[in-house]
């Protein structure tokens, strides 16, 4: 095909221009005092900090395309700076290197930079003089949200500036005839779903990390999740967005229209870009009725054949109600049994399923489960199940497929992968994977969404092995690529994915893409070395 | 509110830069015989054809907003460039003014070009090709789908080539498991809904032109319609386009992905940007299911307050069932009555709802149903109804709401506003419209998607008024902007409207839009004098 042909080779082209040089030594900056209190091996989890050269060890002469490039030629921060930051935000410019600390490391502790200045505005204004200065100034800068991002995309790679949206976490609005919601970009995502239920609605996503993250975050990474199956992405629940360029300027896109036509869809260029094009400082959202009934079905498959039938009679028999359809495979079992000591609720199968169905009628939609309950079981597509209607079982079950993150996390150095493939391909990568690695890998296992056609794929060793990821990677990529798949079905590309981009795109829509960050952020100050592709040469 | 406060100041801004000048006369070219053969008046309709100078007569020294801006520098169509068409494509380069007549006049009839080419390519390489010919010779393009448009957007304003997609009408490719289409932009909308309900599934998207309108011509216009209560804008189902752009490059965006983070989502950009920012050549889309059990219900409301509590009621009542919730008013129903001889259904009422429920279960749907109406009933929100389960009557209910627009076409010269406004707020811009006006319009009638906020106001004359005009305009623009509402749900701007921008979006953001227009066609050769305003100076 066209298309994949032109994928592949972008994809040489890329590496080709990858630099091959790449400096061992923490940057040296004008303040090398506080860098000099950061200690060099913090201990941050069992398996330690990855120096921002992860996947790219000493003992090998060339980075893995992962590896952050070069630092770029931006200013470096100076006393003037800080007393300029410390006038505008009176103790909220940050420089205590301990208080920097987590903002430096990401949440999977695979990726850290060296910022010296962490900077809390509480308002857009103030986000607006900040990406001002920095403009002026030639200053890099990180804008963070919860921080739980998991490709680097929202940690400094060298000393950029970290503007976090923490402070800024204000409900602005809410229409309760319309359910749009207008908030700032920091307000956490579980605060946001606790606030709507009170008023008898929810939010349009639901993720694990909903504790931490950040519906700015949220927005700029394109946040998938749970509920993606029912209520679509954020591209059409998004209604408007408050976006502070680089340069400083207020973009007011805020609309709380559910259909505006007036000229470009700008607020789509800030949905995804992961902060290379601007700040989301404020979203306005369209957010669903809360459903007056909710079931959460557990069930057992033999195959994973079987499991995409009954998928496909799932959703004809519960329609409308169904409002998630999520799988993990025996090994995400193993690991939740050994790791979280959470008991399998069922007995054991190869492959387990969640269907959540949410609705406004609680007898009509158990009626329609015990039917495709009885039809699943009665034509053997399902060997075993178990349903919850009361919530804290629902949280119990959905704890089975919500935590095997988690649990990954204690069974060594985990390589994540978050894949899009055709419905039917998804666990073919999963069985292909293990065959090709044999008993190198610690776990392979495979989870994911089903009905967005999304997998989970992780892989683990006891500690990092540079020639597992040699057998990984490519071969992950291609894999997918041949079957036209996305190498980012949600994560976004971030630090660590940005030169895979070819896999996924051509060549020509990348190009665009550099145009379109010139022409937003000139001097390439917003998020440096994220989301694009080292080889883009920007003016 | 500061976002208003721009608005305004950006259209003050707006109308200042507005030329002034504008010639009368018909375009000069190289070829006058083809224009002197054009009929300057053709018999178009009873109230005529309005020579791209519609909104503004000889008798006003400056023009309306609306009016077209004078003709740009673009080369004018040679022999030669015949034969380079003529060769690329045999037979389906069309020069007979009388074959190109249909396509260089709206479908409201209300504004035309003097196109002298007709180009029907039947592939995307065609389509390259044409682009990248008439981008080296600085000609001008009008694509055009269906030509359905309503704000004069599908014709040329002066000699633009128009490239019509209708040759382009394959499907490539459908996955019954996934519900992903993939078909060339110029399959007709109703012949893709049939298409889908042979394997069992429906297109997102219905709109009363589905007999003519085109995907491509949908997508390039973000059109809502009838179904976006319920499946979402054209933003999230989507999955991928394919899209040719101004110098002939083949940007292939064309993912059957459900998700796919990898760089920014480029496909955004063509959707509603109206054939000014590249040519869509192919599209997928994600297509629901077919529902097994549709109903209708025709109800009739005392005041526009109640018509809104029937709405909350209904949200909650039907929830997840709910496909579309329409209204219309007694003016409308007058017309129907009068124009298309279509009898009320029901007793008399100052308001109308039409209702569409679509579900996985008719006894199911009919208990809500049915438990929803006793309640609107009992608690006297509505005061007279019909429900409709069976198909061809089902149609007839649908009517009632599709048929307004060419019940108006009968009644007079017709004014057409296309707001989005808070909910609550649509009737008051009738009402307030029809005290504003008193007796100087034929009919002020108001109809529309309340599910969406989406108002579709209309206003008659026995013929074309500029003074009717000026007390409209820009009254009904100040009164959309002083509500935060957008002065084009769903119809863009096209031609007629492309200088109001400022009253929906701020200079800002406006400028952006020029930024992203000038990046991706430097020239300025696709759909020039559309979506974008005058005083935009495009480098």
């Amino acid at each position: 095909m066209a298309g994949n042909f032109h994928r592949r080779l972008g994809l040489r082209t890329a590496l080709r221009f990858l630099s091959c040089h790449h400096s061992l030594s923490v940057p040296a900056t004008v303040r090398p005092l506080v860098l000099h209190t950061l200690p060099l091996a913090p201990a941050l989890g069992q398996y330690g900090v990855e120096y921002r050269m992860f996947h790219a060890g000493t003992d090998k002469p060339s980075p893995s395309p992962a590896a952050a490039p070069e630092r770029l030629p931006f200013s470096r921060v100076t006393e003037e700076d800080l007393t300029f930051f410390g006038k505008l935000l009176p103790g909220r410019a940050i420089t205590d290197p301990d208080l920097l600390e987590t903002n430096n490391v990401d949440w999977l502790k695979s990726v850290r930079g060296f910022s010296e200045v962490l900077l809390r505005p509480q308002t857009t204004e103030e986000v607006s003089q900040i990406l001002r200065y920095c403009n002026s100034r030639n200053l890099a800068v990180t804008p963070q949200g919860g921080n739980t991002g998991l490709v680097g995309g929202s940690v400094p790679v060298y000393d950029e500036i970290i503007v976090s949206t923490a402070l800024m976490n204000n409900v602005l609005s809410f229409d309760s005839v319309s359910g749009i919601l207008t908030c700032q970009a920091g307000c956490v995502l579980e605060n946001l779903s606790l606030y709507l239920e009170d008023r008898d609605y929810i939010m349009p996503l639901d993720l694990g990390a909903k504790g931490s993250c950040q519906i700015g975050g949220n927005v700029s990474t394109n946040a998938g999740g749970l509920r993606l199956l029912r209520y679509g992405s954020l591209r059409g629940t998004v209604l408007g967005l408050e976006v502070v360029l680089a340069d400083g300027q207020v973009l007011d896109c805020l609309s709380t229209l559910r259909k505006d036509n007036t000229g470009y869809d700008l607020k789509q260029l800030f949905i995804g870009s992961e902060g290379t094009l601007g700040l989301i400082a404020a979203v306005s959202i369209l957010c669903p009725r809360k459903p007056k009934s909710v079931n959460v079905a557990f069930l057992g498959c033999e195959t994973f054949e079987q499991l995409l039938q009954t998928f496909q009679l799932c959703k004809g028999m519960l329609g409308e109600i169904l409002s998630a359809f999520e799988f993990l495979d025996s090994e995400c079992m193993r690991l939740l049994n050994t790791h979280l000591k959470l008991p399998n609720p069922i007995s054991d199968c190869p492959f387990y399923i969640v269907i959540e169905t949410a609705g406004s009628n609680a007898s009509h939609d158990e009626e329609k489960l015990h039917s495709f309950l009885e039809e699943a079981m009665t034509s053997s597509l399902v060997t075993d199940g178990t349903v919850a209607t009361e919530d804290t079982k629902i949280k119990g079950l959905w704890s089975m497929r919500e935590r095997v993150t988690e649990a990954l996390t204690h069974d060594g150095f985990t390589y994540k992968y978050d894949i899009s493939l055709p419905v039917e391909r998804i666990y073919h990568l999963v069985t292909d994977m293990r065959a090709h690695l044999g008993g190198r890998a610690k776990s392979v296992v495979g989870y994911g969404h089903v009905g967005d056609g999304n997998l989970h794929l992780n892989i683990t060793s006891p500690a990092k092995d540079l020639s597992l990821l040699a057998a990984i990677e490519p071969f992950v990529y291609e894999w997918t690529a041949g079957c036209q798949g996305s190498i980012s079905a949600e994560h976004g590309l971030g630090l660590k994915k940005r030169n895979y981009i070819y896999y996924s795109k051509p060549r020509q829509a990348v190009a665009v893409m550099g145009n379109i960050k010139a022409m937003l952020d000139p001097k390439g100050i917003l998020n440096p070395y994220k989301t694009l592709p080292d080889n883009l040469k920007l003016p």
